[in-house]
C-alpha cells in the first residue's frame, strides 16, 4: 500500500490551481478603481471612498437554494452565478446602499476547472451587472459529501450608505405608491416546491415543454431563467424621485418581504391582479394544486422588487425602470395601519 | 392527492423561524457599538468609525472543509463555528486589518432548531473571541441534497486597515525573525486526508483513542479540537513591536502560505524542529505512510500563524502571545532570496 496523499484522498490541488488561472480574467473584469492588489492575497482589499461623511456598511449573505440542483441536473452552470449576485445585492439596495464588492464560495463534489469557470463566470457577469467588484472567493472540494456535478454557491455582498440615507421604514407614509418591478421567473425562491411539483407530482423532465403550448420554453429554460439584478434600476429610480422604501421579494413572497420596508403605522395594500403574472406560476399552481395563499407565500408571482414612491412619482419610476429594461407597474398603495401587507 | 405545500416539499418555514428565535441572543452577544438596527432587516448594518484617514476594507470568505463531516458523524456541533471564524478572521490580520464584522451561512439537510443553535453558538463564541460582530447570516435547508445531520458552514469576514498600514510584504527584509504561534491540532485543513488515513486506511472509529497510550484523547476529540483564533494575539503583538508580515498557515502548509507574506527579494528559512509538533501529526504520518513533504504541504504541523518581527522583538512577541494563552517559538529567519520558503 503506497503512502497516502491529499490527491488520493480526493482533493486535487492542481485542479484547484488550474481553476484559479481560468477565473482570474473573469474576476478582473469586475474590478473597480477602489480594488487594491490582485488575486491571491489573504483577503480582498477595497479602498472606501472618503466622500462619505458617516458611512454605514451594509452586508448580506445568501445562496441560490435548490436552484443549484436544477442547474446540476441540467448541466448548465453559466447563469446560476447571476442568480447568486441578485440574491445578495438586491438585499443591499433595500436599505439604500450601493453595492461595492462581492465574494463567492463554491463548494463542489469534484473540482473541475471547466465547471468552476462557468459558475464563476456567471458570478462575474452578475457583478458587472450590479456594478460591484468580485474581490474574493473560495473553492471547496467536498469529495464524499457531494457528487461530481453537484455544487453549492454562496455569496456575500457589502455596500455602503450614508447614515442619513438609510432606508429603515421611517420615510413610508400612508398615501404613497407601490411600484412593482417585473420578475420573469422564479428568481431563486421556491425551488424545493417547484421541483416537487414538476418532477415528483407531474413527472416532468427538464427538456419537456414547461406548459402544453407550441413554442413553450422547456422546464429547464424556465427554472434556470436568470434572476434580474434590480440594484442599478433602483439606484436610477432613486436618482430621479424620492424613494421611501424598497423590498426585495424572496422567500416569503410579497407578504413576507414588503412588510420589512414598512413601519408600525402603515400598511401596504397590494392589488394582485395589477401586473402580468408569468405563466410558470399558473402552471405550478395547477400541477401542484397549490392554494393561492401558499403560492403567494412561496413565490414572487412576477414581482421581484417593490419600490415605495410618492403618488406623483409612479410614472417617472416606471419610465426609468423601462429605460433599464425592467417592466414595472403601480401595484398598490400604502394606507394607515400597523405594518401589515394586505394582498387583495 | 392534497395540494402541494412548501412544508410537504421538505422546507419547514416554522422550524426556520424557531431557529431564528433561538440564535437571536447568541448573535446579539457579539454586537459592538457600531452595529445599527437589529436582526431581521435585509442587510446587516455596521457604522464605520471616522477615525480612519484612508480606510481600506479587507474581506475574506472560507469554510471548514470536511471537518464539518467529522462534526456531523460525531454529532458535535458546538465548536465548529469557532473554526469557521478562525479561518476567516485570521486571514484578515495577515494584511494588518482589524476584524469588524462577520456573516455566516449554514446549509443543512433538515432544519433542526437545536442543531442550528449549537452551530451558530460556536460562530458567536468565535466572534466574541475575535472581537467582531456577527451581523448577518443565512440558513438554507437543502432537503434531498444533504442528509438530516449534515451541514456546511461558510463564513465571511470584513475588517479595516489604514491604507498606510497594509501588510503587503514590503516591510519584510533579510535578517528578521519568524515567530510561530502554536496550533494544538489540525485547525480546519487536511481533513480529507486525515479522514482517509484514520477511517479508511487505519479503520479507526471516532471514539477510539487517537493513539495507543493511556489517557490519549479520542479521535473525535482530536479531530474536532477548536481552532485557535489568533487575531487578538497578533493585534496585541503589533501593539508592542513592529510586525512586518503575518501568514495564516492553512491549506498548503507553512511553505504554501508564508511565501504570501514575503516579497521578491526575501526568503524565509524555517527550522522544522524548532517547535513542539502535536502528536496527532506523527500519528497521521505513521498510519498513512505519508511522506514528510506531503505532510508539510497539507497540514500546519503545529504552527497556525507566523509573525515576522525584528530579531530583537522575538522575546516580546513570545511573551505577549503567552499572555494571550498562545505558545510561541522563534522558528526561523528571513534571508536574501526570491520570495521562497525553505523548510529545513
Amino acid at each position: 500500500m503506497s503512502g497516502a496523499t491529499y490527491d488520493a484522498a480526493g482533493v486535487s490541488i492542481e485542479a484547484g490551481d488550474a481553476a484559479v488561472q481560468r477565473i482570474k480574467p473573469l474576476v478582473r473584469s469586475t474590478f473597480r478603481p477602489e480594488v487594491l492588489g490582485d488575486i491571491g492575497s489573504f483577503g480582498g482589499l477595497f479602498a472606501l471612498s472618503n466622500r462619505y461623511r458617516d458611512p454605514v456598511l451594509v452586508s448580506t449573505t445568501d445562496g441560490v437554494g435548490t436552484k443549484a440542483m436544477v442547474a446540476s441536473a441540467a448541466g448548465r452552470f453559466d447563469t446560476i452565478g447571476i442568480d447568486l449576485v441578485a440574491m445578495c445585492v438586491d438585499d443591499l439596495v433595500c436599505q439604500g446602499a450601493e453595492p461595492l464588492f462581492f465574494l463567492d464560495y463554491v463548494s463542489i463534489g469534484r473540482l473541475e476547472p471547466d465547471m468552476i469557470e462557468r459558475l464563476v463566470g456567471g458570478v462575474a457577469e452578475g457583478c458587472r451587472q450590479a456594478g460591484c467588484a468580485l474581490i474574493g472567493g473560495e473553492m471547496a472540494e467536498h469529495p464524499g459529501a457531494m457528487g461530481a456535478g453537484e455544487f453549492d454557491l454562496v455569496g456575500f455582498a457589502v455596500g455602503v450608505v450614508e447614515r442619513s440615507e438609510i432606508l429603515d421604514g421611517s420615510r413610508v407614509e400612508p398615501g404613497q405608491a407601490l411600484v412593482g418591478l417585473a420578475s420573469p421567473g422564479l428568481r431563486s425562491n421556491g425551488y424545493s416546491l417547484a421541483r416537487h411539483v414538476l418532477f415528483e407530482r407531474a413527472g416532468r423532465r427538464l427538456d419537456d415543454p414547461a406548459w402544453p403550448e407550441p413554442g413553450a420554453p422547456t422546464v429547464a429554460d424556465e427554472l434556470l431563467r436568470p434572476s434580474v439584478i434590480y440594484a442599478p434600476t433602483v439606484a436610477a429610480i432613486a436618482g430621479q424621485v424620492q424613494v421611501n422604501g424598497v423590498a426585495h421579494i424572496t422567500g416569503g413572497g410579497i407578504g413576507g418581504n414588503l412588510n420589512r420596508a414598512l413601519n408600525a403605522h402603515t400598511d401596504a395594500v397590494v392589488a394582485s391582479d395589477s401586473w402580468r403574472r408569468p405563466r410558470i406560476f399558473d402552471e405550478l399552481a395547477r400541477l401542484g394544486d397549490i392554494e393561492a395563499a401558499e403560492m403567494a407565500k412561496v413565490f414572487n408571482l412576477g414581482i421581484g422588487m417593490v419600490v415605495v414612491v410618492g403618488p406623483d412619482d409612479v410614472e417617472t419610476a416606471v419610465a426609468v425602470a423601462a429605460d433599464h429594461g425592467v417592466e414595472a407597474w403601480a401595484i398598490g398603495t400604502t394606507v394607515a395601519g400597523t405594518g401589515q401587507v394586505q394582498l387583495r
